[in-house]
């Protein structure tokens, strides 16, 4: 753990060359920076592995950046996108950034509300605020923006978002039939060209070889700490994990697959030794859900402050992006092409009719995770996860899982509320 | 007018058979009769011919759903529909009924959210609820239900609605390319195949081109109203005219078509003779935006209550629904069903990305209309339609016309608010 207070790195004349709001973006940066040391470095027997990922917040708006940079200058794309059926692999193989820009913070959420309806996801919100507000260095480095129809608000708060900066949409089809899996995998040709159309050049059947198997190095990477979360005690906590989840959608895949790994090595020996983080009597909760993006950690922070342990995230941000590995197979880029759409099609994001099997993946992993209990989590006006909560719900009751479901926004209103119903969950586990 | 009390009629026995909620039922029958009463039947020189309306609502509940039980009994099949995407021409070439089971009232709410969350849209909650309260004879009287994928509310709860009754989603692609067209030509062929399965027999060529000339007509018959309320003073009345739009959705096409079309020549009769059912001072407003299902009269009472009168619905129930004629020239199924496919491809629902062509469509109505201002009519957390109000809001400062959104639900709750910025609206007009 740091001694010295920890801060996020400053980079003024990098963040005004990106045509940044630099006073106000500053004391976000601040903001973030308290919010880490409180939430973070105050963890009791934190693994040492976690350094690395303390540095990745220390230099999210300042060294990654310019990594990223460095990249687009030498004229390969940066790509941002808002979902995990937006194929990074195709990205990579282009030699460029994939960026995951979903917005986490309520900060910029007042932005977006001087246009966008009140009553939408606060993700969507928030995505759309630092752009209009210019306070998220990523969005203003990003060639283009790649949206995706999963959902209402945001399909269309990209027609929106494209008159800032500009939005191309890949159109997920809504269910999974031949026919769909046939447009789908003309939209990832789609997005092919539109990649190969910033770096000039075509992408190639090695180098999206290559690509497929980094990420899926990067995914079975996150495999395997979810696998050691599974160990009682937990080796590490949920917020440190869900934080890992989140660096996964910013980091260099490379660098972050060999950190988590020398991370589980590490937690491989603790579990040896029968080391936790909390002791083997503390609730274990597996959240289920939509995704929580950084610095959302609302939830996890108060299921672990009220004395649980969080093992498992079966979300976007969580088991959903790392569970399904590509093929390797193929030769040809048709072939690597529709292995590709093949992997991408298992993604049970509860924008399909019928997508009953992530009421299965749900139970799985609860199995597997060793969970005694789940908290289905909601972002608010989420029509299509709020609806498909109701299956989840009965899956629980019907094989007798202690089951909690919030419905919560960024704010900290509901703070006082969600405590007292977490806790009447935890005791429901202790039972 | 009539001067007897105006009642629903009621046929308890039918409804039993139907395993109806009689007793409750029965109460909604009275309440819709008064409201009816109060709302239309209090009008001021009323057309004449509004007396067929009046009757198909008096017999809504009874004579209507005989009629439907009979084409049932003789095999054919009865299918509840909750868009204008679902082809209802393919209905009625096997010989059945087509049914808009949209559900306008707030009666049935309280039992959709039994199970529903709170916050999705009214009339997904609506339509819901008549089913599971078994307080809706159409819903009780249909083989299935044929619902899409418009929206994210819609979509899943058709997978709830499921378990209360059979239901079959359509896909509808969120794009309008020709891989878009290609996949929906494929859901149409479904439809028409699950149609055929309850019939038992194949749709001639014949029979869908007869029902292609008979719903055109229908559509043709909107179309003449809609241009007779072009002209100033207006000949009827918005509410009588949303009135006969509602109906347009469950009653026989044939006859339907043949009562707009008297009604509109008692209106050229009005219109040659200077006669209107407001003075040709009052302010003329065109609705844009979510469909008011039946018994949905709550916006055009407070205009109309208000002073102004309505003038043109761009809606599904509006507009939406009828501005699109099917091509008659195609002789084979192939042809036919392609032809089918373009013309409801041409309808412009918020549920694409992008879907410019509805700015323009409001622009076109505003100025053939007559019209001296839009209202812009969105139900309760509807994602679409009010995240594109931002382009049509635009659009209508950028033509400098009197404008105001509202969002609402079906409760009388927010009256009082919206008759104060309908009033201010008016008066914006008036200046």
């Amino acid at each position: 753990m740091n001694s010295k207070k920890f801060e996020v790195a400053a980079y003024p004349k990098m963040w005004e060359d990106l045509d940044m709001d630099v006073a106000r973006f500053d004391k976000a940066r601040l903001m973030l920076g308290e919010a880490y040391e409180k939430l973070f470095l105050s963890q009791a027997l934190r693994p040492e592995k976690m350094a690395y990922f303390d540095d990745m917040i220390s230099e999210i708006f300042g060294g990654r950046i310019k990594e990223i940079l460095t990249v687009k200058k030498s004229g390969k794309p940066v790509v941002g996108t808002f979902c995990v059926y937006i194929p990074e692999e195709i990205v990579v193989a282009a030699g460029g950034v994939c960026i995951g820009l979903c917005g986490g913070s309520p900060g910029s959420i007042p932005d977006a509300e001087k246009i966008l309806p009140r009553n939408i996801c606060p993700m969507v919100k928030s995505a759309y605020g630092f752009k209009a507000g210019r306070i998220c260095p990523y969005f203003q480095a990003v060639d283009f923006v790649y949206g995706e129809t999963t959902c209402d608000a945001k399909k269309k708060t990209w027609e929106i978002l494209d008159r800032l900066v500009p939005t191309y949409v890949m159109e997920i089809p809504q269910m999974k039939r031949a026919r769909d899996r046939a447009l789908w995998l003309e939209e990832v040709k789609d997005f092919k060209a539109k990649v190969e159309e910033i770096s000039g050049s075509a992408v190639s059947e090695d180098n999206l070889a290559g690509a497929i198997r980094l990420i899926n190095r990067k995914r079975l990477a996150l495999q395997r700490l979810t696998k050691l979360r599974a160990n009682n005690p937990a080796p590490i906590s949920g917020k440190d994990a869900l934080l890992i989840e989140q660096i996964a959608f910013y980091d260099e895949p490379e660098r972050f697959a060999a950190k988590v790994n020398e991370l589980c090595d590490e937690l491989e020996d603790r579990v040896k030794a029968g080391k936790g983080v909390a002791g083997d009597e503390s609730p274990r909760v597996m959240v289920s859900g939509t995704p929580m993006a950084l610095p959302n950690w609302k939830v996890h922070n108060l299921l672990e402050s009220a004395g649980a342990v969080v093992v498992n995230e079966e979300s976007c941000i969580g088991t959903r992006y790392f569970k399904d590995l590509i093929d390797e197979d193929g030769g040809s880029m048709d072939e690597q092409l529709a292995n590709l759409t093949d992997r991408y099609m298992q993604i049970d994001c509860s924008c399909f009719t019928p997508n009953d099997e992530r009421v299965d993946q749900v139970l799985q992993e609860y199995r597997q995770s060793g969970a005694q209990g789940i908290l289905h989590y909601s972002l608010q006006f989420c029509h299509t996860y709020n609806i498909e909560e109701i299956k989840i719900r009965e899956a629980c009751e019907g094989e007798g899982i202690p089951y909690l479901s919030i419905e919560t926004d960024y704010s900290p209103e509901d703070v006082g509320q969600l405590q007292t119903r977490i806790e009447a969950f935890l005791e429901q586990i202790g039972n």
